[in-house]
């Protein structure tokens, strides 16, 4: 039996959304067919989109279907590129953004001549809202995570949102790490504010919060300028061209309900579950450092920065040992890079090669915590062995 | 019981598709993750992705997993501009194209300033290939359709694939609406050819093949040059990021087998049952038209001219009697447009609003057909006498 302690990775299938997903998957036909069938198709999901709107704090013409989280931030920021006034061409872009952001940003500089303008981190993973605040006069759009998806730091995004209201400048908020763990309420985060500016955008993702991968939704303010991405068909408002799927819409929906139906039980056991597991941790190895924000941070979300150890040798392995956990940094053809959000904590390239995130989620015991713990203190000494061996070659 | 007949908007889930899907999605975790259970999914995922490639006579590599059929074609038409050669800004567009295709392509000449050159459809709705031909030099792309998707004719895909070749233009198939009922084999389409020229790339969705909704795929030459639409983690050769769905992978190999598996029965089988519902059909309604080519068409795919009725009022008085079939035009916000694929046959307006289109698929039985015949006398007797009443009010 294998330990899980990667949710934020993706978090397993609700039994209840798989169930929606299957009961829906029997009806017959497309959602935009005109006929008794597709009407059917419709009315569910224009249900689920309501249910969903209802746990966002959003109305329901304001969610858009896409899938994932990918999708979403993708069209969030090229939709609202593409839609800004003449002359805007600076995007604002904080540091330690996930790769979403960071690389569709990337691209509209590489392709289209935007501007980036990038926003410091404060040491513990908060987005400094003073110096975002400072970049956002004329921008085209800020992008900005709801919660650092390495370290787990919750941004102060009632600030972030405000000063966009100020600023004048259309905001969008990457919430696919944060939906399965904090409350999100769209509308208050607006303001009642009444121009195409401030929060306009919001991602989420499925497969983070027990629905399917390739499910997820853009909030998109009815006062939002913003290009499609898929273009065809022209559903939902335009925004979002393609069949709709159906199946997925309703199992987001009850993934999402109980997701927040469960809070108030989750957040406090996973909190002292992670509270759990740093005290062994720190009682295993009394050099670790735990990076990101005491107080202000997920639930359940543990980043340790284990001194002298590869990340990616700890969670080989812990691997070896069926315990599996991230390294939190991006890995491409099997060469794992220093993680981006640790440096832009400060630290070095060294420490950003040492880290490891462990998430825990909703099928997380206390048991699971403690074979992680049974684990470490060998995995960490042969770590830093190894780690001695190649610096000693090198 | 509903006599579905409208399988070319989408058709049902097949169980072996379903039951891959539940069975996939117990799995826990992220295809990219790199630890034991990551590398889990990785195996079923890249198994998926050889069982499709062998379906559609291409090589795993090539075999890029989408949302859909939207995000294909909008993937290989917004990718193939956007990785141009400098100076070709022209886009080749035959005429009744799907609108994917078609406002794919209006939006970059919105945007990006590309130039559209259209390619008329012969009268039976084939791509006139010596037309297509002819625009073709210096282009920067060009797409059709493997077959109509209204009409059901199916387009002369090697002349045309071999015209791209001769005339160094990468060209996309929109393969959506034929992947179920025609085999396809890229590799031979390609023809052995060694440049990021011919055909590169082509488009397939799942749910028209029995896989659920949410599910596709682009086929892209791995001599293609493409920009990827979703930017992030980099999966899928950079081509499109996002986590990869593995349930739906799963699902979508074994529609694509079993529905190449079938072929050989269900082309005869849909083949004899399209000849009995147009028989039925000329013998209740003289004056009908059946629109696109005799022969190369869809098997299962009926496309009918009442003359003097109005298509919408026949689909809403055959769905009063739970038979669903479709106008096969764009239906946005209520308004039912003429159809541009009749209007591109060389018809007039009045034609164009007179169709309908009935699909047939694999759950089709003679007692659907039958359905549909024991309603039409009644319903087209109706319809005209609905249009006459209009056209004496106006």
């Amino acid at each position: 039996m294998a330990t899980y302690l990667d949710h934020a990775a993706s978090t397993p299938l609700r039994p209840e959304a798989r169930d929606a997903w299957v009961a829906a998957s029997e009806l017959v036909g497309n959602a935009s067919s005109v006929h008794g069938a597709g009407q059917a198709l419709r009315r569910l999901l224009e249900d689920s989109r309501e249910r969903i709107a209802a746990t966002l704090g959003c109305d329901p013409i304001e969610v858009v279907f896409t899938s994932g989280g990918t999708e979403s931030v993708n069209l969030a920021i090229q939709g609202l590129w593409h839609a800004r006034a003449v002359g805007r061409n600076t995007i604002v872009l904080p540091d330690g953004e996930h790769h979403a952001s960071l690389d569709t940003v990337a691209w509209l500089a590489k392709t289209q001549r935007a501007e980036v303008r990038s926003v410091a981190l404060l040491p513990d993973g908060r987005i400094d809202v003073d110096a975002f605040r400072r970049t956002l006069p004329d921008a085209a759009l800020a992008t900005a995570l709801f919660a650092n998806n390495e370290v787990g730091t919750i941004n102060p995004v009632a600030d972030l949102a405000s000063a966009a209201t100020d600023a004048n400048v259309p905001l969008h908020l990457d919430a696919v790490g944060a939906v399965a763990h904090l409350p999100i309420d769209f509308a208050a985060l607006r303001g009642g504010h009444r121009a195409p500016t401030g929060l306009v955008a919001l991602s989420i993702s499925g497969h983070k919060v027990g629905a399917p991968v390739g499910t997820g939704a853009l909030v998109v303010s009815r006062l939002a300028k913003l290009e499609a991405l898929l273009h065809g068909g022209g559903q939902q408002r335009g925004l979002r061209s393609g069949t709709q799927d159906v199946a997925g819409a309703a199992a987001l929906a009850i993934a999402l309900e109980r997701s927040a139906s469960d809070r108030d039980v989750e957040t406090p056991r996973l909190t002292a579950l992670a509270e759990r597991l740093r005290r062994g941790i720190r009682s295993a190895v009394p050099d670790a450092a735990f990076l990101g924000a005491e107080h202000d941070r997920l639930p359940g979300h543990v980043h340790v920065l284990f001194p002298g150890a590869l990340g990616e040798t700890l969670l080989f392995l812990l691997d070896q040992r069926h315990v599996h956990v991230s390294t939190g940094s991006a890995c491409q053809a099997g060469v794992t890079e220093p993680s981006h959000v640790v440096l832009a904590l400060g630290r070095d390239e060294r420490d950003a090669r040492s880290v490891l995130r462990i998430t825990l989620g909703r099928t997380t015991t206390g048991a699971d915590v403690d074979r992680l713990l049974e684990a470490l203190p060998d995995a960490y000494a042969r770590a830093v062995a190894s780690s001695a061996r190649g610096a000693a070659r090198s």
